[in-house]
């Protein structure tokens, strides 16, 4: 049935044979982009680069795949962050990427929903839509870049999440083809459908290993055209979580975004981006980035003066800005992205992305910062992230001047020290990035035997061959034969 | 390994004998409130009811079924709709209820999360709770006697899915015994984790059939303190969703309910309670009753007045009421409630549960109501439900005076003629209430191969001995053996 005697050469050719030309690149130079991660860490290759145009296209992929004894590694945008979608074995792994597959098959306002093919750039797809007063909540650095399939099979979070949830809750239905080529039609609109188990949930998050998503139904709201942004500064990031818990009361549903930043945001966004009008001092200890938002007749500019009104009077923050302008809050926004840029800028340093229950979130930031000055003394830590949904990323520094080597070994200290506290405090390694290649071991380690046991039977159950994303979540290699 | 030789005695004096007697009723008397359906529909038996104090009770109960050859039936409040928690083969199954776990493990405001056991009492949990200031919002008729491990294994909707989702969208964790005994142990408060497959999804909405969910930890809001509460006159129903849309943009994420009524509802009220006073007049084509709600700073009842100011000077409202007090909103809800009081009081008759994309919810309506009209001209039609999530329940009542028997031949026969337009509308014949055993082979008709082929690799993945709940949402005798 499998065919692993043929040469890589051989391969190419009865891949062009069976799918034709144009959907296969075979070319070192040309595949090169679809085998390198986002970040540029990892370069790998494959026996070839799939780009279907259609369904039909992903199902002949995929029989031809399995005839010829091939693994596929889905592809959406490439932008993951946990290598999940490049090859880790090139010579029997092939990338089958969806970026043909951008088609909005149908955007309905009086639905609320759209359905769409797995392999639309999520910013075009949420400008499209917005185009028709509708709003996508999805929003991530990656968006000019990710597509949605990627978004659903990574189950994507981003800086919406306190508010409409992760991308799971925004998923109404797939179409998928599964590792027997057939298709899984689950593209309904409906919201409401207990007709037995609601199989696509096993699709999201799955990172590709269960079958290979080509197109998605999502919700969609009334465009949020009023919008208030404000960055403030707190005493310390203790009283930036009662701000929290205090905002969630007080704007009730409405607030879409808080953002948590160190004093050190605001040097590393001027590192980026020298520019950059930065409106308040440095000098404080916390700062937050808020933004509330709404359609139609709430008074969304009234509501954020009255809560900054009472957190003020309260002295919970110190000082604040309150955009008056779409440029000002694009500026605010920037010192939140730039900050990214800056640690990039600095050079290679150890990225997390943990999460811990709400009520801990100070506590553990403080441990976890404690752990590695000692373990790590000459490193920084940066700490920020998403509040309300208690998710922190929690990134060190090595030292200006530091070589790569030492920089992999402080990364990987740094990543040791930081793990033991997220286990101290029942934390996620992986909040929003998922586990792909990079996080499997420490994902397995973590891993009960019960759990194992059903992500083994479940992969058993529906890719019984392991045709599709091997080694990525967990390596069944050993499990399953 | 199976013992099917024993006779009945034999088998429950094993079961006292293994598990206490503390621990198992026998008695046909005392297990008839746990093998009779919630409508009264149907009377079963058992080998015995089980009725675990701990999670170890249940772990205890699976090996001891498993051993004996016996089949569970798990049960929370036994409220379902669909005969998903009652026997079938009452000679070799046991029903398993969670009542007496209903301990409340812990309430964590700050964490806006909550974990308790499945066998709470959804209005105590609620009213717990709510004693913090805090909200759980799932909220539907049954929840006096429902328990939210059934909530959980039937995914339950009710009256606030448009805003804060179904039951699976309320779920943080679940702690689940497996049918091999063990326990799978995901009772995180955790937000946001991609630790790869979400599990515990699985077991949402799966009805019992892959695992016995013993513990839940639940999403929690500020309670909503001001709450405006509208009665509002339509033309049509088509008017009724132009509304719904309207108040979807104009009240932004703070609408929790909009029901839509026929005026026979008023009429159907009265009969279940005379006395309570219905504030509109009943000459109407289509009613709504909606409510906004919110925590904090937001003017609710301000914003419920411009809402209904802009409508109405539209005329998309033609008449209306609002509560000025939490005594008048309750008797509005009496309405909604009393109107199936009063369906039940004119006896048997048929329920449907089925939601529509809502652009052709009216559509639908009108096709299907002309539909039963036509096929049986002496009942009468009454549609009613969720707008907002293109949930209706169309039911059919035969004339005052029918036989029992005229009855069920008069539902049978509406219930074929209204699938048949569900089917052409791409609608589900469960939007929220499930499968069970009532509506699997309308279920499994339906199924397409691939669909089925995953639920029954599902299936054998996780209890491959049919262990749990047997012939529920699919029968899968003949494919597994």
């Amino acid at each position: 049935m499998t065919d692993l005697s043929g040469s890589i050469a051989e391969q190419r050719l009865s891949l062009c044979a069976v799918l034709g030309e144009d959907l296969v690149l075979t070319n070192s130079e040309d595949m090169l982009q679809y085998c390198r991660d986002w970040h540029g860490d990892v370069t790998s290759g494959a026996i070839a680069v799939i780009r279907p145009r259609s369904t039909a296209d992903v199902q002949a992929a995929v029989r031809a795949c399995r005839d010829l004894g091939l693994k596929i590694v889905p592809q959406g945008g490439n932008t993951g962050l946990v290598l999940g979608g490049i090859p880790d074995e090139p010579e029997r792994q092939v990338v089958l990427t969806l970026e043909r597959m951008n088609r909005i098959r149908n955007i309905d306002s009086d639905d609320f929903s759209a359905v769409v093919d797995a392999g639309c750039v999520l910013a075009e797809l949420k400008d499209t839509i917005a185009e028709k007063g509708m709003f996508f909540p999805l929003a991530l650095g990656a968006q000019g870049s990710c597509r949605i399939g990627g978004n659903v099979s990574t189950n994507a979070g981003g800086i919406n999440v306190l508010r409409y949830g992760m991308t799971r809750e925004l998923v109404l239905g797939l179409e998928v083809v599964l590792p027997d080529g057939s298709v899984f039609d689950g593209l309904s609109t409906l919201r409401k459908d207990n007709r037995g188990l609601d199989l696509k949930q096993l699709f999201i998050g799955a990172e590709g290993t269960l079958g290979i998503i080509t197109a998605v139904s999502v919700k969609l709201t009334p465009y949020p055209d009023n919008v208030a942004t404000a960055l403030l500064a707190l005493n310390s990031l203790d009283d930036a979580i009662t701000l929290y818990r205090r905002a969630r009361r007080d704007c009730c549903d409405l607030m879409s975004a808080f953002e948590f930043m160190p004093p050190l945001a605001f040097t590393l966004a001027r590192e980026a981006m020298p520019d950059l009008p930065i409106p308040l001092s440095g000098d404080y200890p916390a700062y937050v980035l808020m933004e509330i938002s709404g359609s139609g007749l709430v008074d969304i500019d009234d509501l954020m003066h009255r809560f900054l009104e009472g957190v003020m009077g309260d002295e919970l923050v110190v000082d604040g800005t309150i955009a008056t302008s779409q440029a000002q809050a694009r500026n605010l926004w920037l010192i939140r992205e730039g900050m990214n840029e800056g640690q990039a800028k600095r050079g290679a340093h150890m990225r997390t992305d943990i999460s811990v229950s709400l009520s801990q979130l100070a506590a553990f930031v403080i441990d976890a910062e404690a752990a590695v000055a000692q373990a790590l003394p000459d490193c920084i830590s940066v700490s920020y992230g998403h509040v309300g949904d208690g998710n922190v990323h929690l990134n060190v520094l090595p030292p200006n001047g530091s070589t790569i080597e030492e920089r992999h070994e402080k990364i990987y200290r740094a990543k040791k020290v930081v793990n033991v506290v997220v286990d101290k405090y029942n934390g996620s390694i992986s909040a929003e990035h998922g586990i792909g290649r990079l996080k499997r071991e420490d994902f397995e380690e973590r891993l009960s035997d019960t759990k194992r046991g059903l992500l083994i039977a479940i992969k058993k159950a529906i890719d019984p061959d392991l045709l599709l994303n091997p080694h990525c979540q967990i390596d069944l290699g050993a499990d399953i034969r």
